[in-house]
C-alpha cells in the first residue's frame, strides 16, 4: 500500500483538507484540476461542475460561518494507472458543526502530480431506512 | 464523448440502477467487482467497505420498503484508462421515496469489462449552510 503513487495521492488528499481548513482559496485551487469535468457535491449540495461553479462554492463556504477542522478516519486509497480515489470519514470540529461526512474524492495524474476530480461527500448518521 | 469506452461505462452504470430496480442480488453482483478493496455509501449511511459488506446491504435494502425507480439526470462520465467514473443525479420515485440523490460512480476495467468499485449516494435538497 504505502507505494510511491499512493503517498502521493494521499499528500494531494491532505493538502485538500489542508486548504479547507485554512480557508485558502488559492491553495484550494492548486488541489483541483481546474477544468470543466471537476465535479463536487458538498453535503446536502447538488452536484457543481466545473471549477468556476466548485470555486465560487468554496469562497461562499470560507466566507461564511467559523473554520472547520477534519479530523480524518478510515481512510482508504486506490490507484488505478493515472486515477486514484480516496474514501474516508470526515470527523468535522468546529464552527458550529459537528457529525461526520462520508467522502469520496478522485484524484488524475497530471504532469504536475495528482489533482483532485471529484469531491464528493454525505452526511452519516441518519437511519438507513430513511433512503434507499 | 460517445466513444468505446465512454459506451461500455455508461451501459454498466446502467446495469447498477437496472439491477436496483429489479431487486436483483445476482444481477447486482455481476455489476460489482467482489473485492475487498469496493466502497459503497449509501445515503445516510456510513461507508461500506469489501463486497460482503456491500452484498448485505443490497439484500436490506432490497428486501424492505417497496421498489425504486430511478430516473438519471445531469449524467456526466470520465474514462482515464482502465478506471471511470460517473457522476449524476437519482431522481428517485417509488416507495416513499421522494427526492434526488447526487451519486457519485466508480468503475474498473477488467478482463470481462466494467466492474462497480465506488458508489456513493449523498441526498440532496437541503441548505447548503446546514453542513460545510
Amino acid at each position: 500500500m504505502a507505494d510511491e503513487p499512493t503517498a502521493a495521492v494521499l499528500a494531494a488528499n491532505g493538502a485538500f483538507y489542508e486548504a479547507f481548513e485554512l480557508r485558502d482559496l488559492r491553495a484550494m485551487s492548486q488541489v483541483w484540476e481546474r477544468s470543466e469535468r471537476v465535479v463536487c457535491g458538498h453535503p446536502g449540495w447538488p452536484l457543481l461542475r466545473g471549477w468556476r461553479e466548485v470555486a465560487r462554492s468554496f469562497e461562499q463556504i470560507f466566507g461564511t460561518g467559523e473554520p472547520l477542522q477534519f479530523v480524518l478516519t478510515d481512510t482508504a486509497v486506490e490507484v488505478v494507472g493515472d486515477a486514484a480515489w480516496v474514501t474516508l470519514n470526515e470527523n468535522l470540529l468546529g464552527g458550529g458543526v459537528q457529525g461526520t461526512v462520508a467522502a469520496t474524492n478522485v484524484f488524475v495524474h497530471e504532469n504536475t502530480g495528482w489533482r483532485m476530480v471529484v469531491h464528493h461527500g454525505s452526511p452519516v448518521g441518519r437511519s438507513p431506512d430513511d433512503d434507499a
